[in-house]
């Protein structure tokens, strides 16, 4: 898990919660252009992900209501969900966040959409915005 | 402004929206580990940048509540206001957003807080997400 060499704090996605994949994959697949690429479902979410640059865009269909993305559209509407920046030292950082007083979402790391393992913080903590961290 | 070669589409910087950048610069900064980086203050908001691998983040304080950040502040609170995708082609690009009727809030480009030419997609069209477009 740990990288031979630090590369330091990195942003790793941009996830999008949207209503229907179906209406806006056209945007960034073809109007920007973006090159797709294969993520898995995860988290009661259709995802399907595009490359662009260093990090992923993903794009986030509820599978249903009760669903986090589900929630999230039903509260805020489409727009973006959460930032992941990937992390030299996963624990290491969750400790610091710990230690700052940022309150975590999940306490332990589990394994998210890419297969790497991630925790979110709470947006109360992060002036309003979700935070996934993750490994590189 | 084109480049030699095509770098194709890439995420440029996530903007997000803060009520104080005292509160919260100390959390990017220290906990996550981002190192500053001096932008210019733009479009009446005063602005702090961060590294974050190969896209900045920018935190946007408003300086007065008339500002889009001030507005954004008052209808949804603090939290991720944008994304900006460079491009090879600035001007194409905006044809082809035209051409999907693709709504732009700036018709012709305007220069941005990085001293490139930017422009802005309004994000009614865009799945609720506020988009701006640069030169790499």
């Amino acid at each position: 898990m740990t990288p031979s060499s630090p590369r330091g704090t990195r942003v790793s996605h941009i996830g999008i919660a949207v209503e229907a994949l179906a209406k806006i994959v056209p945007f960034f697949r073809d109007v920007l252009g973006l090159p797709e690429v294969r993520l898995d479902d995860s988290d009661g979410a259709s995802i399907v992900g595009f490359s662009a640059g260093e990090p992923l865009v993903e794009l986030l269909e509820a599978d249903d209501a009760s669903s986090p993305i589900g929630k999230f559209l039903a509260k805020r509407g489409p727009g973006i969900h959460h930032i992941c920046f990937s992390v030299d030292d996963l624990d290491a950082a969750l400790e610091r966040c710990r230690r700052a007083g940022i309150q975590l979402i999940d306490e332990k790391p589990r394994i998210g959409a890419e297969g790497k393992r991630i925790a979110f913080l709470h947006p109360r903590s992060t002036g309003g915005v979700l935070i996934e961290l993750s490994d590189h």
